[in-house]
């Protein structure tokens, strides 16, 4: 059976995996991302792992491709990053054509939260349905988007960034340079800023959102207001995008996903607020069901894909 | 050449047009609604005035199909209105079937916002480009996307709400039954709700939005400050839709267009603080070009790609 190399590049670790057609794991593999973050080294890292996958699997075949999902806009197109914030170094590099001269074999780029969107269709909670938001909730809040079967990536490849649907018009300040992002109210670390700002934690000699989760589900009702605002804002972020996508499916994945039974009812209670009947009726609220393991199979679908398609450029 | 019966069936008047595959308006009638709205006497009034374009443009030659623009979400594929919130009594009625019997033509339904969203990029200002989010500001906010050169319609087509995005959690209470949309705060409606409060408008007899334009233009710093403030708010929304969708233009048309240079410095500085700097940077901002004929023109495309199309259902 033919099968695909598929990576995933993530803020600190990166990962590797031979995944077959029917989207079965034969092997993988994990090592921390380089420190220094120099190109040549980020290059030399997911060659070096790829490379140990591919010959320790050598037995079994050699895959047809390698996806490659990066924390980054990308040029799908040309193998290229256009711009990558936690990897400032890898802007404008064709990764696909350094990765895919050393290791002999063709490299299709994807961008990590698309990538995640793509994998859980194919292989996890939202398979089947056409239109779906994939929303990531961890340290930030990141978003991949299907329409019509087919992965949306905009005019430059940067769709998909819901973290940065404005939820509070004079709320906090975000990274991005404006202010009230939902990322700043349904994040990690968001929770942690509202758990500091609560006063009701400066018991905890550090405090994180899993801790104030846990907190939560042993009844303390300050952890759970916190994560009842964290649901209430994703549902008005949300909300908007019903209204305006009527998709199939939101698929929530993400650390902060694993606090699910604390920011669900108000997540539903606030999406069905404020979308119309219609698409509220129809949408599906689902729990990522392949966790970190979405973007790898992604990944190795974008692979599978990029082989059958024309190639372009 | 190929000629193409349209019509836009708005909340007040009805129109219909032969328009060429040029996209040459060749004839064009208007009626008012019936007031009744019984779903027979809605037909009727379709059929007569259709049938009276028919008949004078019969020396011309025969329009090869009829595209029918309402203000509903429709059923494309079955030809059929599922819910029309202006026109309850269509509701679940198959209005292409009943149309196309009588007259002897293919009728193909649209939703009215889709319809302006695929003339503009018709024949309009947004030609050429793959990726459109469509803006109509009137008495409400409606709106229509364009995804990758075809028309987004999502899992139920209810999609295109954007004056239901949310820019206040706490704000003004909406038809819809949320509060705080966008629809509370870019409006005809909405301005005129601003004026009343801001009680710098008390002389005027009558207060409309084109009247507080006036008084803007003008240089009353009150409307202007109205106008800016509706700006600012649309900015809040298409702030959101950019970072997510990373469309290649925003088309805005509607009454409320009109007073483009009272809104515009203040919606375009609200989108640039907003948005990403990448798709803040793409996106066009564009006044409609074909005004209230947008719809037209769309309903005449849709006629002619749907002869084109094959036959589902």
């Amino acid at each position: 059976m033919e099968s695909l190399l598929a990576a995933d590049l993530g803020g600190t670790n990166f990962r590797v995996a031979v995944i077959n057609a029917d989207g079965e794991i034969r092997m993988r593999r994990s090592r921390p991302v380089p420190l220094s973050k120099h190109r040549e080294e980020v290059v030399a890292a997911i060659v070096d792992l790829a490379s140990e996958c591919l010959s320790e699997f050598k037995p079994y075949g050699r895959p047809k491709a390698f996806g490659l999902a990066v924390p980054a806009v990308v040029d799908a197109v040309q193998g290229a990053i256009v711009s990558a914030p936690n990897l400032p170094e890898l802007d404008g590099y064709r990764v696909s054509d350094k990765v895919g001269e050393r290791l002999g074999v063709d490299v299709f780029l994807e961008n990590d939260a698309t990538a995640a969107c793509i994998g859980e269709n194919w292989k996890g909670v939202s398979q089947g349905y056409a239109n779906v938001i994939h929303v990531t909730i961890g340290t930030g809040v990141g978003g991949g988007i299907i329409i019509g079967n087919e992965p949306m990536r905009g005019a430059d490849g940067t769709a998909g960034e819901i973290g940065h649907i404005c939820v509070e018009p004079d709320g906090v300040k975000c990274g991005c340079g404006s202010n009230g992002c939902v990322e700043q109210y349904a994040s990690a670390r968001a929770i942690v800023r509202m758990a500091k700002e609560s006063g009701d934690f400066s018991d905890m000699q550090t405090i994180s959102s899993k801790r104030i989760y846990e907190r939560g589900q042993g009844g303390d009702e300050s952890a759970q207001q916190i994560f009842g605002a964290a649901g209430r804002y994703l549902g008005i972020a949300l909300g908007g995008l019903v209204n305006t996508l009527n998709p199939d499916a939101i698929v929530l994945g993400g650390g902060v996903a694993n606090g699910w039974d604390l920011f669900y009812p108000s997540l539903h209670r606030e999406l069905e607020y404020r979308a119309f009947q219609r698409p509220f009726e129809r949408v599906k609220l689902l729990r990522s069901a392949l966790g970190d393991d979405a973007g790898l199979f992604g990944a190795a679908r974008v692979a599978a894909n990029g082989l059958r398609a024309p190639t372009a450029g």
